[in-house]
């Protein structure tokens, strides 16, 4: 199947089994914003958990933190946010289209090239070195930065009112009232964090202290971030309203080459854990002109996307910019004392600094989208009529697998559906997420189970009340073997584990 | 202790043991926002966790979803939001506080009342029937309504920029610029949900048909919700940002009075299980004059609250309001087909219908703050040296703690660290949060983890590396017993189980 097919094919299934919807869909849908199905909500809710897992439970030296999402403006003006945070944008004069200037066609300036304007076709000279996207026209607005953050307004204010009060009766140029805009708009402006990375620097201090953290530690967090992207792309590759899952790793100066370095090898590992095919996974180390300004250096992992190559994951080595701009912001302190380190400058037993970071910042929404991509899979088979057909499924890892096992009474009578719940309830005691499903004949619930990328149905018949046995069908095989109702639970959770 | 007393003391060691900090707090911290540290997250991972486990996972009849924040603007048009859902404000004119006019001191309308206006003492005529909360004027501007909702904008527009070009050499009223205004803002306008519920009405269809469910059946969700409070209160007890945990239960007409009375149940009975005083919640049925235009009958799940017994949840039965709603506005029917029962206007098998809802709507950053004020607790005892002594303690539900078990080396040689760090390590391979810990003095670790709510230390000391045993002591009695190390993890899995 070629890539462009898989794209569509992944977009059509995550709808049709409930993975993910156009949010709004009964409105026409909102630009960018996605909804997630009962399959969906499972899918996203175990790979947060397995990063959670990985990041905080596993370990000894990271703990986790939970942030509002709107944050003191403040933290956004240190950030560099409120500064550096835009596209560059421009108005087509021709179509009126408004794009990325830093993402449109190229072309030599002075050269003359041709445009349709009001159906009648064009030349003139390019006084850029990039034309409109759309209809290719160099009459163009001047570029204007967009800055990305959502911008919304906190307490008991009416912006509009204030500016109407203000403006009445006046007689004022665009500029002033501008300016006259931004200044009633200014105090109660807050922004809906971009990141979830500036909280861990905001609340250092605090978590350090409240857990008596020794360098190196890290604080993990995810939630939603939101940004006002003009091109979003690719399903939810892109989107204005994303989920993240963000590590800041604080070290003692001097030892961040090595922390970075092993972070990298950390997370590419992790990605590879649960995928089909490691081999599409890699990272690629940044240029020295993509660095962002506060990173020394920076590894993303990337995946074989349906159109090739693309970032996954980003592993950056911030410095101490962050803490640092976050002091000088806030006016505290942010430094750390460290009692069995030696100061280099003393020579002394205790050295007093700023940490530097570490930062793997991955995407949870992303991570959905590749592993929907890496599972999902068709063959060629036959029907019970040996007519061709095709068998869909998702090869989801199970642990990220929605529905760890499905239970199906052959039929709804002969105390079938009975013992397929009692199988059920005992799954859910000891925390495997069971589905008791009896809707449909039984070929179309393996179908289905197939499409949701359950690894394992136990179909309970007949037999199963003389001889207390179940059939175990294989998602990945379709092999089916006998085994006892009573070992069930511990079978499914050797296989589990097995798993990894 | 008296109730006063109880709520700084819980807020003093949410900060001080990592539970809950203000948000952006070096900048001075903002209006009600509030971070969770690590502790926090756990605690409000767990309550979340078991909402879900309860809602979904246990359940053959709900599914979950995970909506976007930012929905259609439609959406709030057609749920009542953009008209309705705002409270009454007033400016007072002598000392410039805004209030809330509903909330005011209530007075006479006509009587003379006494107010304090730049140092000098005034009487004056009440005009209404309340005075400025602050300074007792009477003196006050126009009632105006204030939308709770926080209103943000989408795509790259620039409404300020616009709205200057537009307004720019004109001289205008404030009422004409208002409308000018409105006009340039509207198409770019949308909000932060203010609840997670219109998600699930909105995508009723999507779900109900991509899993062929069948009425009745609820949609699950969690997640956070925005509501720009004028007044907020008791620390995270109302909030402008919150995280909700709400379920939609769509039944067929004619059966919401009993599947109220079945949700109010479930849901007092789920808030009690996790209680050291369950006699502290109860049911409250909503007079009349309270229910909301959609609602037929509500009841709230309350608590004792130190200020006395207040909301926690409510329980709601929405009629079909909102699914006729979004069906009048988007056009799509919003009906569902029940191929079992009769229709009563025709008799035949096959009915349709809008089915009607019962909501249960619970606020998991209210519940994290009942769990604390039920958990924390304080004993009078000795030291070691006979000295009297307090030690505090959260007694928080086994499956709510952060913590379940912290694992101890009593001294960090000997090989106890290695030891104790192969037991955290069983326990974690079995899902359950173990936490090594080998920082200060033993008994400092104990006071610690009793502050945190973790119900099970284990020790590991120099008879652990003789014998295979080490100690289990108890948060809630303190009292300790030696068990097998081999039999560690089955030990505390059968208290966890039986503390259900």
């Amino acid at each position: 199947m070629s890539d462009p097919d898989l794209m569509q094919k992944v977009i059509s299934l995550a709808k049709r089994r409930g993975f993910v919807f156009q949010s709004s869909e009964i409105y026409g849908g909102l630009k960018s914003c996605y909804d997630y199905g009962p399959m969906g909500a499972e899918l996203k809710r175990n790979i947060m958990a397995e990063w959670w897992r990985s990041m905080v439970y596993e370990r000894e030296d990271i703990v986790g933190l939970d942030a509002s999402i709107i944050m003191h403006p403040k933290v956004w003006q240190a950030s560099g946010h409120v500064a550096n945070f835009s596209d560059p944008l421009v108005d087509c004069l021709a179509c009126r289209v408004r794009f990325r200037a830093d993402k449109a066609p190229k072309v030599e300036k002075g050269s003359e090239v041709a445009y349709k304007k009001e159906g009648k076709a064009l030349r003139a000279t390019a006084n850029r070195s990039y034309v409109c996207p759309a209809c290719g026209s160099p009459e163009l607005s001047e570029e204007r930065r967009f800055n990305l953050m959502f911008r919304t307004f906190l307490g008991p204010v009416d912006p509009v009112g204030a500016l109407a009060d203000k403006l009445a009766g006046r007689s004022l140029s665009a500029q002033e009232i501008r300016e006259i805009a931004e200044g009633e708009l200014a105090p109660a402006t807050v922004y809906l964090r971009p990141e979830t990375a500036q909280a861990m620097f905001v609340q250092f201090e605090n978590v350090q202290q409240s857990l008596s953290l020794k360098v190196p530690f890290g604080i993990a967090q995810q939630g939603r971030s939101f940004r006002n992207e003009v091109t979003v792309e690719h399903f939810i590759f892109r989107s204005c309203e994303f989920e993240q899952m963000e590590m800041e790793f604080f070290v003692k100066p001097g030892t961040q080459k090595e922390w970075l370095a092993y972070w990298t090898e950390q997370r590419l590992g992790w990605y590879r854990r649960f995928s089909n095919r490691p081999e599409d996974f890699r990272l690629r180390q940044h240029a020295k002109d993509e660095l962002a300004h506060y990173a020394e250096d920076c590894y993303d992992v990337e995946y074989r996307y349906p159109w090739g190559y693309d970032e996954l994951e980003g592993i950056a080595s911030r410095t101490d910019y962050d803490l640092k701009q976050h002091a000088k912001f806030s006016g505290k302190d942010l430094s750390y004392f460290d009692p069995a380190e030696t100061d280099p400058a003393t020579g002394k037993v205790g050295r007093r600094y700023v940490p530097y970071v570490i930062e793997p910042a991955a995407g949870a929404t992303r991570a959905l989208l590749v592993y929907l991509l890496d599972a999902y899979c068709e063959e060629q088979g036959q029907d019970a009529k040996g007519e061709a057909k095709t068998r869909v499924l998702l090869k989801l890892h199970p642990r990220l697998a929605p529905i760890k096992v499905a239970v199906l009474p052959l039929v709804r009578k002969d105390g079938m559906p009975e013992a397929a719940r009692a199988i059920v309830s005992e799954f859910l005691k000891s925390g495997v997420k069971a589905k008791y499903d009896d809707n449909t004949a039984i070929g179309k619930r393996y179908a289905r189970h197939d499409e949701v990328g359950t690894p394992w149905c136990l179909t309970v018949d007949g037999q199963t009340l003389q001889d207390g046995t179940v059939t175990l069908r294989d998602r990945d095989t379709t092999a089916q073997r006998r085994i006892k109702v009573a070992e069930a639970r511990q079978t499914i959770q050797d296989l589990l584990n097995r798993a990894g």
